[in-house]
């Protein structure tokens, strides 16, 4: 590890340490080194709030004079409510700026690092590029397209079922894994499942941890078969939008919309139209869903190219069945080389079970 | 780590070091300390040569006396080819025997013990224990039941496929993957598939790597529909038993036995019963099996509960499909409370893919 990894890896921290009160900001930490001593330190704790480089500024103060700042985020050029950082920078008189990412948005991506480099800086970019751009992916996605992030998360058995040929689904995983699925709940700002799996358990789709907020739970029903008395309608916990066809039922959309239900029809003749739910999303500003749905669902979405990221809880069981369904049914792909293959893949361990974590590398036009 | 953990890591890493050359004797290794010093290290090295204990003693020499023995497997109490080593422990003096396992054997488990106790030596027993059964695992189990260790083999995707809806299966993991197969296979004495998987590809099914030794290659073919020109049958690469039943084709046993291919009969009626092939074996003094099957061979090894360990090489890849084939089929279970659970799970990366290795516990009477 070099020094400048050592230092952004600092920075990586502090950012990082902020998850979840930045919104809708990015992340960022910043580390100011001059003399091999670290004279300052700082993060964006929330929006509104100074950016990380300026934290970091004041608390080196005079010492920031000659030195070296790292920051995990391209320093910014435009006049925010703190100011272009960039111009900040060259005003304490930094010498050499080491950043992990340029800014993910195009219309102002480089722009900070002109500033520097005009005014006779040093400017190294790319130390910890990958991790800084992980930190941020919701961020880095919804900034540039304005479409949500899509994570697809499921809870498998090790030969791929989410339950049995006869439907019992309780329980694959163990309860350690289970509570992190309510943090990464707690994470997005929607949840998405298809009416069937609503029907099936009549789950309150929360995110049950102190504190917690809870997603907006996305329910697809082309029908609008979904039962008044299930708790996603009647208990309040959280918003519940409900994506239909034109096939749906009016009566009941008025009892669902009386009861505070958001009710969107799509264009999907027979089934909600996934591409068409994401744009909407990305529309209302939510920035971050998460799948939860059936092998059906998750097909779905998958065939349209619209999964960031997949997590996967991993128990280490085995079911069995030819009818056992599995977490992505579907056609499927008809040949393996068209199968779609997820990058920077690991597994961590979570109690006795794994969690899988990849994200998909789409090659074509779908299945 | 304790010292005593130190020591027997050492023991534990000299006996693995001779993998392969001890058969059919199990891996042992030893280390003699005194005074905090190592005097004598030791392995197995080969049926017929002197037990682990006997070459650390050797090594030792005097300075045995008042030291400390490590040893992998409780030493043996029988007059074989080099005596009793527990004998030879109590004669060259020493003082103390750290055990990392007892004999797996019942009739004996026990009597090494027994003689150095019975000559006043402080006998400690269950360092590393789990290591060292896992190092024999393939023995303990043969030496007891006389049966074969059956390891239950498959290359899937993360969606637990083992090819597209079309049949498609090449290739799901990576080179790596495939490579780290013919080590598995190398290291047992049969390979075990269906026809099925046969007719599909007319594999060779032998371990490509330098040196390696070709399992023999165990069929099960219940009418005997394989083909007579097809690899297994004609190139002699390794020996072939096919095992089938009552309906199988007299004339076609016959062309088969002329060519070298011994075919046994069993008593299932339409299919070939798992529970006598693995019988069968045992007596024919076949030691480990690996079953490369497709999804309704694995799935019925699996309902007889012969499956012992199970690895995995999964791809970070989704296939989808809701009938493409999973690699365990059948009926599967009912309850996921009736899922067969892993113990001992673990995984590791290979190449791009994942290696899982597990160890089913069966708690009923199968599916």
């Amino acid at each position: 590890m070099t020094n400048h990894e050592f230092y952004m890896d600092l920075a990586l921290k502090n950012a990082q340490a902020m998850k979840g009160q930045t919104d809708p900001n990015p992340l960022v930490g910043s580390v100011i080194v001059n003399d091999n001593l670290v004279v300052g330190i700082g993060a964006h704790l929330k929006a509104g709030e100074p950016h990380a480089e300026i934290h970091a500024l004041r608390m080196a103060g005079e010492k920031a004079k000659g030195g070296t700042i790292y920051v995990t985020l391209e320093p910014c050029s435009h006049h925010g409510r703190t100011g272009p950082c960039a111009v900040a920078i060259v005003e304490a008189g930094i010498k050499r700026v080491v950043i992990a990412t340029l800014d993910p948005n195009p219309v102002v991506s480089g722009n900070g690092v002109n500033i520097l480099k005009d005014a006779g800086i040093e400017v190294i970019i790319g130390v910890r590029q990958e991790e800084s751009q992980k930190m941020n992916e919701v961020f880095n996605k919804f900034i540039v397209q304005k479409q949500p992030f899509v994570t697809l998360k499921s809870g498998i058995t090790l030969d791929g079922k989410i339950a049995t040929h006869s439907s019992d689904s309780k329980w694959i995983t163990s309860e350690e894994a289970r509570k992190d699925v309510h943090h990464l709940r707690n994470e997005n700002m929607a949840i998405l499942v298809g009416v069937n799996t609503v029907m099936k358990d009549n789950p309150e789709l929360t995110a049950r941890i102190p504190n917690g907020r809870n997603p907006i739970r996305v329910i697809l029903d082309s029908t609008l078969k979904i039962p008044l008395d299930y708790k996603v309608v009647t208990d309040n916990l959280a918003e519940t939008w409900i994506f239909t066809t034109e096939q749906h039922d009016h009566e009941k959309r008025k009892k669902l919309e009386e009861r505070g239900i958001t009710v969107f029809q799509t264009n999907g003749s027979k089934h909600v139209n996934p591409k068409e739910v994401v744009h909407i999303l990305g529309e209302k500003l939510i920035s971050s869903v998460l799948i939860e749905g059936g092998g059906a669902i998750n097909a779905s979405f998958l065939e349209n190219q619209l999964i960031d990221k997949v997590v996967l809880y991993i128990a280490p069981k085995l079911i069995g069945g030819q009818h056992a369904p599995t977490f992505l049914e579907g056609t499927g792909f008809d040949k393996m080389r068209d199968a779609v293959e997820l990058s920077d893949a690991e597994i961590i361990k979570i109690g006795r079970d794994f969690k899988f974590i990849g994200y998909p590398t789409y090659k074509n036009e779908g299945f």
